[in-house]
């Protein structure tokens, strides 16, 4: 049952955003970069891409959220995000994780792993596989992927959030938001959403822009996906594919206001401890 | 004279990617990464991009087809192709390069000649001058560039494909596809698609995906040339200039149902040896 | 008052663009390749992406136009840069150097002033900030960012040109064009630009078009930025938010013929020295 609170506490976080127009640092994968700074900008913050190590800390520090995305991965960009990171963390800048692909090769699952030990992460997001992926050796939640009861995920979730000592925020037909001690679902979106390369990058994004407002890590990434499936929503009625769509998304996001958002959003909260 | 059996088997092709969904792997330039990916969905496949030493042989091995495309090239780009590249002749996974600019610079020709000397490739797609720049020195097709009958040129490919023993797709107003043996023709396609950059690096990755599921490379390349280009054709119909029409471009791969590929595709076989 | 000589000559210039289709080389960031490669086709050039050390000095050969761009620097693109930027110097093909976010860390002014060091750039486009970024210490335009009034700011700008002995751009809500003698100014353009990433850089790279047959700096600027900005007005009438704004900015481009521009353009000779 959706929360007009939680709903309209999202339809706030996005006011304040466009208010304060904070510097969204991202250091991402080439292939969603356009998307993911148009969508920034969509939502009234100002992107900016760099990832050369040797500007990467002086940038961070201009930055209101720092997105980490290891989408087409090597090893230096792997430096230049730790570099980032450390002083984000020093700056106490909340620093968003997209581990893209973790859990399909080595390199991929063990850069995201040395993120998240040499950092302080604030949200985790990502699919149930690669959200799965980042449990250590012995963790109780290894081997859950075969677990299918929403109820039964959820209760995994919390457990790996609470090892992790973040906020994970796992993607699907419904979005799952915990921290360990809270669950809360997000049941907008659309399907055609998984039609448009780097939607998930580009919902990393949008949470990063909630982040530098909102200091709940719970009510940032479920406001993001929020804010986020809402326009998808919008923008599927006059699609005609997945073309058309992706524009039309941008377009929904620039032009969602506050009251449709409160209205639209369907936040849950599905659980506490 | 289009072969209306033709048209089918490629409408079928498309049909088996939608229901296997093949990863494609992708080690191509920046330019095209994020239309290529979308154009991959749209079609059904799922692209993944993916160029670290580190990763590419563990990535194609969960492969259907692995595309090399030279675009915005650097030396440590090609060492990772040849990395993914033996590892996908080991496994038997197909191979179809592009080789974006080569004649125009020694870096582009020396890497593309490389590829093709150190792997087994399947298809090669590109124009008329950069195919022709992969032939070797004394090669009865060098100096082709002047030819201007369609049958002279076809009879240089088909030449050209026997000493590089591969499969050729040279795209042009025409398609001519040649495994040195057959020779076949496609006529679907609109010129706006020469004002969208990244059309012919979209074709390659598209007939890598009906590579994944088509063992005959020539109805491979063939089929995939012919839904693009008809996606063209329809996408040109209610396209305002190459904007517009580079999002009804994705609309249309989409919407493509078997159909109206199948009534739609105009592949010829122009002739046998 | 707008000048519809100014007007006319822009859109000749225009016009021979699409005649002669140079080819326009490019090294620019990750974020804006694929968008600004789609604005040079619409526009009627023809774009080439090169960053690699080992071609870069082949492929300007070649070339109309060589556009510099730091958007997503690193140290060995600057290195490329300097060696494409050479050859243009020694075969007289006119460089345009775009200064992304020079001003913000010292990679990036450290990196645009060695450029201006070592190359003889035509135009340098950007905002106030980072073209004041580039004053040397002790120039007589520091601290100039509090200046309001139009007419000093033009006044610094003419200054900075004749400092940096080269032709300044600087975007804003009204354009300005200075070689340190003539100030003209551009008034085209619309708000939704702003929310369209790589907007800057795409006028950039209009403007290396219009450089390569257009031999006055000055003038070549002022059309490129007229020709951008009054194909933005147009997209704007249709455009229902970002998204369908930046496709229909591409069709307008590319649909714009010389009357539409000669008439619609809004270039002003301001004053002269």
């Amino acid at each position: 049952m959706p929360d007009p609170v939680l709903g309209q506490r999202a339809a706030e976080t996005l006011e304040e955003v466009r208010q304060k127009k904070p510097l969204i640092h991202n250091i991402t994968n080439f292939v969603v970069m356009n998307y993911t700074a148009n969508a920034l900008l969509a939502c009234g913050a100002s992107p900016v891409m760099a990832h050369a190590a040797e500007e990467v800390a002086e940038m961070v520090a201009f930055a209101g959220a720092l997105v980490l995305n290891i989408g087409t991965l090597s090893t230096s960009w792997v430096d230049a995000m730790l570099t980032a990171g450390r002083k984000a963390n020093e700056l106490d800048i909340p620093i968003i994780l997209d581990p893209v692909g973790s859990g399909a090769t080595r390199l991929r699952t063990e850069s995201a792993r040395r993120l998240m030990d040499e950092l302080s992460i604030r949200v985790i997001r990502g699919n149930a596989s690669e959200v799965l992926s980042l449990a250590q050796e012995g963790s109780r939640t290894k081997g859950v992927d075969s677990i299918h009861r929403v109820e039964e995920a959820e209760a995994a979730a919390m457990t790996l959030a609470r090892e992790l000592r973040t906020t994970l925020a796992i993607t699907g037909p419904v979005d799952v938001i915990t921290d360990g001690r809270r669950v809360w679902r997000v049941l907008n979106g659309h399907e055609l959403m998984g039609y448009v390369t780097g939607t998930g990058c580009t919902a990393t994004a949008l949470i990063g822009a909630f982040l530098s407002v909102e200091t709940d890590p719970v009510a940032a990434a479920a406001g993001g996906l929020a804010y986020f499936g809402l326009a998808g929503e919008q923008a599927a009625v006059s699609a005609s594919g997945p073309g058309s769509f992706q524009m039309a998304l941008l377009d929904a996001l620039y032009r969602m206001d506050k009251d449709a958002l409160s209205r639209g959003a369907r936040i849950a909260s599905a659980r506490n401890l």
